[in-house]
Order: structure tokens, then C-alpha cells, then sequence
């Protein structure tokens, strides 16, 4: 019998500075109840999902920066969302700012959690290539993820939802081949994806028409060369000031898209995918066993850049 | 000042089982001359260039076998087009079927060499990727390159063509994101790809209209995600009796399509490449010394597949 999953990706609108956690959380749920309602088994919601894409600004050590993480997932102010996932018996992936406290040391990470349909949190991704640096570079779009983030520490995971082997990247990460590798060595057969990109680059403004083609062309090679679903939400749109793309989508091991927001909004797409096309994609090309060479792939695991 | 290098991709329409060295060298010079009338520093011909795609028959070993591979490059029948590139001073890469004879044993690859404006052979590429099996496989369509050929040992190089750094792959390597990033680590600027594609396949005819969609994905990728500029020459067409893509192509490190050919036949389609682009797009993503995370990548050079 066929195995079918059905997947949705949850794109989210702006988010503002001063929007409550209760607001979004609102946003959030009324999403995947849309998402229930169209008869979705997982659901992905961007990177950051529960705040603005705060690294975009320079914000001292204090209170408002603080307000930004997590200490602890579900929390306070979440529990509603996992509450109203295990009744929907539907379940998702969330990208927020996770703040850890380790003894007298507190670490913070660019996270995303995978939540079964019982609301029960299954699996962990801390985002592994975090872009920008740790201090505004001039005439550079700012991006302080260096800063506000220490680079993610629990490898590419696969996990067991509901049978099917799920995976996760987060933003940045899905425009360098190893993260899609990486989760396909590991067993992976969808894998979501959250993300914040803005429309333009100070530092390259020549290349604004390409942002949302970059998106998908990353994503749909990961797919094919992988054999993989995917599935992958944007925070779109207008967010203080600075524009967002959407083009949150669902993405076949054939490299199609199958489908994609059109909107810069607040916006589920949902697609039932079927996941023995995999095994179909494997019979053509990509029989890895019996293809790769790893033994002539040495360098990319040992020189970060070219000499 | 603006570094450019005018790339040109010389597609090849079919060659038939029986036709001359000497008709398809004259093929060969004609696109060349063609190619240095628009103003190419350097060209790329197909994979297995002098000779019909003859690992998708089962042949005995013997005279007919033997005639499709070349002892010597150049040897007698192909002198004459190293003469026309150093004539129009024009550098090229072509395809062919090798043979090395190593003492008592014959050694055969399926390789690539790059020429130099004065003619001469600057650098040798042999497939690492080699598709199908070594026998038929029943209700799949047939490539012995696993019996003809040996895997390359050469690894992933990169050669300097009027100082440009330029690597070379060959068909079924151009879907393994590997490729890409090994000659990008090597120092790639430019790459080279000629390729046999079938444009059906007995074991997923279901898939066959994605066949040139999933040449060009894959290239487009590999463009972006290693800021590599592409040139991608087909064998198109129908070649005694199985048809063959053609979407022979310039992509920029942008993973934009420069240029494509639109026939199936002879065609030379050309584009004049700012190598400085390259440095523009690792600016915007792939500062790759700064970003990559080669600790994360181990099972990539460890695991041929997935367990």
C-alpha cells in the first residue's frame, strides 16, 4: 500500500517588536487548525516563529533581548500550541530562540523542535551554519546570529514521526548541499525547513531579483540529490521595515515543486505527498550505496574553503 | 579590470555505430571554428565525443569494442583538431574512451582532457560517477559503463587555462553534489561538463519528462551553491535509436541559465563569463572558509549511503 504523508507549510506574516507571545501564538494555531482542517499529518513553521527576526538589530544584554528566547519549550506562553496540536492530532516543527541555562553558564541557539501528535516533543535541530557575524559589518545587511547564537551542537537529525524518518534545517543551512547529505546518510525522508530572508542585500543589491530563485533552486536540488520531501515555511513580508521573501513551499524527490504561497501573508499550503516516490527517484540515479564514492569526497569533511 | 573568459558549449547531435574517426573530427573542427568566429577562449565538447554512447550496447570484447577507445590523445585520426585549436587559439575540453596500456593489463576510462590555445593537453579528468552496472539489467535501460570503464583516479582537479582555474566532470558526475564542491575546494572558477543523456527510461518512464529539468537543476545548484561559472555540452538527439537530451548550456555562478541550446543537433552556444562574478556571490552566502562546517560533514567522506 502506498505510504502518504500529507504536509503543510505554515508561512507566517510579520511579526512586530512589541507583538505579545499570546498574539502570535493566536496566529499560530488558528494556522494549523487550517492545516488539520485540510488534513495535514505535520505541519512547519518558520524559523523564529514566535518572535520577529530580532538578529536584524543590535540589541544590548537586558530584558528586551532576553524576551526574545525560550527557557523552556513548551513554556508559559506556548503550552496552548502543543495543546491544540495533540487535539488535532496533527503534528509540526517550530523554529524559536532557545535559551539554555548550563550551570552558571546560559547558552543560546538558533532551534527548532519536532512535536509529535500527541504534542510531545520528539526531536531537537540547532541551526549548524549561522550566517552573518557577531558585529554590523558597513554597507552589509545586518544580520547578528554570530552574537546572539552559538552554532548548533546536535548534528543533522533524523527522527520517527509516526513512522516516517524526519529531518530538519533551518534557514541558512538549506543553501549549502551537506545539510540535505547529511540528512539523507541519516536515514531522512522529509525534511523541514524554516526560514527568514530578506528581499534585498546591501551588500549586493544587483542580485535582490534572484533571493526567492536561490530559495528554491537550493531546495529543489537538495530534494532530487536526495531523494527527499520537503517541506518549508517562511516568515514573509513587510517585518520592521525590512521586506521579506514568502515562497514557502512543498518540494517532491523529483525537484518539483508541488506546490507554493503565493502570498507575503499568513498562509498554509498543504500537499498529500506520497512517500514511495522515493524509493522511485533511488531506482534512477540515486542508488547511494552503490554510487557515491566517499572516498573521494575527503576534503569537504576536512578544508572549510577552497586554498 | 574585469576578468572574462568567453565559454562556449559545442552540443553534438548523434554519431552513428559506424561512422569515421575522420568524419566526426571534421564534425569536431567545424564547431571549433565556430566557436572561435564568436569569440570562445575555450569550448566544451560531449562525453565520449569521437564515438557513438557504446556503453548502452552489449558488446563482446573485440575489434569493434577496441575501436571506440583512443590509445594516444591526440593520436593519428585526432591531431587535426589539436592543430585547429592552436591555430584559432582556442582551448577545449572533449570526451573520450581511453585506453592505457600498463604493462601486462589494459586500463580504460571514460575521461576528459583539457587543451591548452597552443594545442596542448594542460589537464586530464577521468569519471569518477560511473552509472549503471557492469551487466543488463532487465526493464532498465542500458549502461555498461561499469564493464567499459574503470572508476576514475585521478580525483577532482583543477588546471590553470590562461590563468583561469578550470576543473572538468563528465555526465552522471553532474548530479552528485560531491562533484561541485570538491573542485570548488580545489579552486575552481570554471567547469566543464559534457554528458550522454537518454531522454527516456525503461525503469521510470514516468519521470521522463523531467529529464532535462533534472540536468539542468542539478547544474544550476552546483553553479550557486560553489559560485562555479558552467559550461555543458549534450550528445543530443537520436542516436541509433535511443534519444538523447540536448539542453547544452552556460550557467553563471548566479545558478542562472546564460545561454542554451534550443536544437538537438550540432550547435555551438556561447557566453562571455565575468569570472568576477564569482567573487560577488560569495560575498552575498559563500564566504565558504568562514561559514562551512567541515566537522559536521564526516559521514559525507565516511557512508556511501544511508543505513
Amino acid at each position: 500500500m502506498t505510504r502518504y504523508l500529507t504536509l503543510a507549510a505554515c508561512q507566517l506574516g510579520p511579526t512586530s517588536r512589541t507583538a505579545s507571545r499570546r498574539d502570535t501564538v493566536d496566529r499560530l494555531i488558528y494556522l494549523l487548525e487550517r492545516a488539520a482542517t485540510g488534513g495535514a499529518d505535520l505541519a512547519v513553521f518558520p524559523e523564529l516563529a514566535l518572535t520577529p527576526f530580532f538578529p536584524r538589530w543590535d540589541i544590548e544584554e537586558g530584558a528586551e533581548l532576553l524576551s526574545f528566547y525560550e527557557a523552556s519549550m513548551p513554556g508559559p506562553e506556548t503550552t496552548r500550541l502543543y495543546q491544540a496540536a495533540a487535539k488535532l492530532k496533527i503534528g509540526f516543527s517550530i523554529g524559536y530562540a532557545e535559551l539554555v541555562r548550563d550551570g552558571d553558564r546560559i547558552r543560546r541557539y538558533n532551534t527548532a523542535d519536532l512535536v509529535g501528535r500527541d504534542g510531545r516533543c520528539i526531536g531537537r535541530y540547532r541551526k549548524i551554519h549561522l550566517p552573518g557575524g557577531d558585529e554590523p559589518t558597513p554597507a552589509t545587511t545586518v544580520t547578528l546570529e554570530r552574537r546572539y547564537f552559538e552554532p548548533g551542537d546536535l548534528g543533522f537529525g533524523v527522527f520517527d514521526f509516526a513512522g516516517v524518518r524526519v529531518g530538519m534545517a533551518i534557514c541558512n543551512d538549506r543553501r549549502w548541499p551537506e545539510t540535505y547529505r547529511m540528512l539523507c546518510l541519516n536515514g531522512a525522508e522529509v525534511v523541514l525547513i524554516g526560514y527568514n530572508t530578506p528581499s534585498s542585500l546591501d551588500e549586493a543589491p544587483e542580485m535582490d531579483h534572484l533571493r526567492e530563485f536561490h530559495s528554491h533552486l537550493s531546495m529543489q536540488a537538495g530534494a532530487y540529490g536526495n531523494t527527499l520531501w520537503i517541506a518549508a515555511a517562511a516568515k514573509a513580508g513587510m517585518e520592521e521595515g525590512q521586506m521579506q521573501i514568502g515562497g514557502s513551499c512543498i518540494i517532491a524527490p523529483t525537484g518539483e515543486i508541488a506546490t507554493k504561497a503565493t502570498s507575503i501573508e499568513d498562509e498554509v499550503v498543504l500537499y498529500r505527498s506520497n512517500l514511495d516516490l522515493i524509493a522511485t527517484c533511488r531506482k534512477v540515479n540515486f542508488n547511494f550505496a552503490n554510487y557515491r564514492r566517499p572516498d573521494q569526497y575527503r576534503l569537504i569533511a576536512e578544508r572549510a574553503g577552497p586554498i
